[in-house]
């Protein structure tokens, strides 16, 4: 590794082709017209029923700072041969753009506008792959931890991933997201620190080992540590571990708290109800029991089934690196780009699977929540200039299936985008994580709980108005026509 | 985010409990006392028949730099509640410890030591889980990268996984490893800087959709850029994407090097046997197909049987995230440790599962070389004191299936260890990032062919001394026997 370069900016966090485009459009002198591009992702994670949007904030710290470095020139020029006049204009690139967004923890769905940028075509590209890779992350992360935290019910779910997760950005962000999913605390000192999340941790299998049995070890720990959870299943869990740990919280009385013990290997569902009573039958119900062990939704569901007496769980690799499908595809897409007049014009990309057309144009999400229930009846997406507040009856329809449909009244229109970024100036208030979990709590209560189940849950309905389908439509003829004159003209 | 930890350390980047115990053995004065601590996984990733280590550059960065910060001694104090006597000794740790570890690039197999480390207990304690952390992820993508290398063969690979690696250390570290598992180049520009790696990218759809047609947007780009590849799928690859790239080399003749097209969907085997006869009828034969769309070693060897004509390979999602397995589970695990009396006291965790159970003492491994075949005949590991090439015949047998063994003669045994610090101090010399992808390359052709399919590959042997055996065996009986003393004097 080059250690000299103290001044990485993260603007070369991208892949190479968006500075080749930058190029490009440097040259032909039309970097500077307006773009919008959209930040979507299609198909939900996990087969879960919504996702929970995150990233925002490590998104926002990268747009205020987005600029290259004198390393960063250097390399292009020294290593990659670009030229000095483009990088001369490189050295004054900011982000000077809009942002429209959905708030961190926001319910979220496929084919909705995450996140929408309008600003420079030049400055638009250059952020797309940071941007990315920030999102498609955390929303996967704090996806999981919701889908954990939903079998868990009100029990404390901690996040334990850090060995395990891919890298170090990833053990941060992530136990961040799982935050945000509804997790309570994390094992990952740094992360605590960073973020201000509770941090749990007491001992492993090596301080047995230091020690050479565990009623010392356990003696040891208590002297410095009031607060006592033990790990009990380093040699042999019943017979020596609980037995070690009650010896100790007996001998040592009003000294320590005796909160709980650490189940970390074996059958967890036999072991737990076996522990329960030896602490009970000890006179000790209120001390807890912690269990781990490569767990996520399923194991913890099946676990809950055998009546497993487990109060606090530590997840770690399934949840940090979202084991089941540890990638979410988002892409960013350009639906909108300035003509030579200082026309908008919106753009799609066609392609053979139905599923992976785009919808063009500026576009605005609502969730439409109905007066009475309280419930939403579905997202709409509109485009910039509608208001579906103003309809009295919605015609709500499925964007592909287009019969299956309804028809809503009494409802509110809730705008989803929050304005971040306006010209490039930042106009947005951070909420705190702790507000952001809160957030996430409160939307899932929006929704019906046929979409929350974990196995099968329901499509819940995202729609196009009217206008921003046959905007599509519209769209769609008009590049297949341009393909076909190119065909008839080039047929000899 | 709490912007203002400018100083943060990575100290901190551990679990909580590594601090509670570190806390507990300086109360009990014991931290001091020599420790050794082995890290190795047990179970190869993928079902692949052998692993690429890596992480080691990181690591060393990790262990030069290892201290606490202020702001990370504040927050122990103000937000976690240490008391200012340990803080203060805090303060003053830094790794002073000796470390052997296989060189990065090494091919390794399940239960070796991948990295030992001698040390005082409280700092080999303090450094387990950022280790963890970047061994794990680093040697899981640098095995991924080997696997599908493999199937390329001499075709070009690369990386382009960035927007959906998992968050940006994973995307800039996990393109290093890929090119120690054999990739040869990487879009993200980042990852070209800051490890001197070969960078490839042209343009994306994007481009085609702001000039709104394939013409005008190859033309724009080859303005600029000599070496052109043309993406071509984003209208209609065989009617009008490969048609304009054909029609734009035409015009501009030895203006530019018409150098490849890329498909980026569709049915990549159909597409780029078509394409390439389109090319070559053209007058482009050295026109190279790059090809990429969620592409892995299935995939690929799929489109090779089917005949596909792909030059050049992109490969992202897939790769950068290890997907089908995104985790590698090494584990760290203390081995010796000093008693009251300075003796060195080795030490076991025991399991109910054979393959969990740790071999005591301090280990070596050689890879045991035919003299004639040139091929490897297995790795040994020995206890420290042992050297097996003073053996003229070696008998090898399975860790767990003892029956299965072979003696063999006329062997080379390599000691795969370096020394990297010696009592703290730093004493390797790091190869560049193209040496050690040239040497994992050189220990692949040690391997029979059956270790590297990847497919169902042979089981390579990773055998005990006798004496390694004996240890372990004797170290069960000890905690077997201790376990059964507690239990006698508590069955009351």
């Amino acid at each position: 590794m080059k250690k000299q370069y103290l001044d990485d900016s993260l603007a070369l966090h991208t892949d190479l082709y968006q500075i080749n485009m930058a190029e490009t459009y440097w040259e032909d002198n039309v970097h500077e017209r307006k773009a919008v591009f959209e930040l979507f992702f299609r198909k939900l994670p996990f087969g879960n029923g919504y996702a929970v949007f995150a990233g925002l904030e490590r998104v926002i710290d990268f747009l205020q700072n987005f600029h290259f470095s004198e390393s960063d020139i250097n390399y292009l020029r020294d290593d990659c041969g670009y030229k000095e006049d483009f990088l001369d204009y490189l050295k004054t690139v900011r982000f000077t753009g809009t942002v429209r967004s959905m708030k961190e923890g926001e319910i979220v769905f496929g084919n909705e506008p995450l996140i929408r940028i309008e600003a420079p075509l030049v400055e638009a590209q250059l952020i797309e792959t940071a941007i990315l890779n920030i999102v498609n992350y955390q929303t996967l992360i704090a996806t999981k931890a919701a889908r954990i935290k939903h079998v868990l019910g009100d029990a404390t779910a901690m996040e334990f991933g850090t060995r395990r997760a891919q890298e170090m950005d990833a053990a941060i962000w992530g136990t961040r997201a799982a935050i945000i999913g509804g997790f309570d605390a994390t094992s990952n000192v740094r992360a605590g620190k960073m973020f201000n999340i509770p941090i749990a941790g007491t001992h492993a299998h090596s301080m047995i080992q230091a020690y050479r049995d565990e009623y010392t070890a356990f003696h040891k720990y208590a002297r410095r540590h009031k607060d006592c959870v033990f790990l009990v299943d380093t040699y042999n869990t019943l017979k020596s571990g609980v037995p070690n740990a009650i010896k100790v919280a007996n001998e040592l009385g009003d000294k320590i708290n005796f909160k709980g013990v650490r189940l970390d290997s074996g059958d967890l569902a036999f072991l737990s109800k076996k522990v329960r009573k030896m602490l009970d039958e000890a006179g000790y119900p209120n001390t807890k029991i912690v269990a781990s062990n490569d767990l996520d939704e399923s194991t913890i569901m099946n676990l809950k089934q055998q009546g497993a007496q487990i109060d606090i769980w530590g997840i770690g690799t399934k949840l940090i690196t979202a084991y089941d499908q540890p990638a979410l595809g988002a892409v960013y897409k350009l639906v909108s780009i300035e003509d030579e007049n200082e026309t908008m014009l919106d753009t799609i990309k066609i392609s053979g699977n139905p599923e992976k057309v785009t919808t063009p144009g500026l576009k605005r999400v609502y969730r439409i929540i109905n007066r009475y229930t309280k419930k939403s009846e579905g997202d709409y997406i509109t485009l910039e200039h509608e208001d579906p507040q103003n309809e009295e009856v919605l015609h709500m329809f499925h964007p592909v299936h287009t019969f299956i449909s309804k028809y809503v009244r009494h409802f509110d229109a809730v705008d989803l985008h929050e304005i971040i970024f306006k010209d490039g100036k930042f106009v947005y208030e951070l909420p705190s994580l702790q507000k952001i979990r809160s957030y996430t709590e409160s939307q899932l209560h929006l929704l019906w709980d046929e979409y929350k189940r974990t196995l099968h849950p329901e499509e819940y309905p995202v729609d196009l108005s009217e206008a921003c389908y046959q905007n599509k439509i519209d769209n769609i003829k008009l590049v297949k026509e341009k393909v076909e004159t190119f065909i008839q003209e080039h047929s000899d």
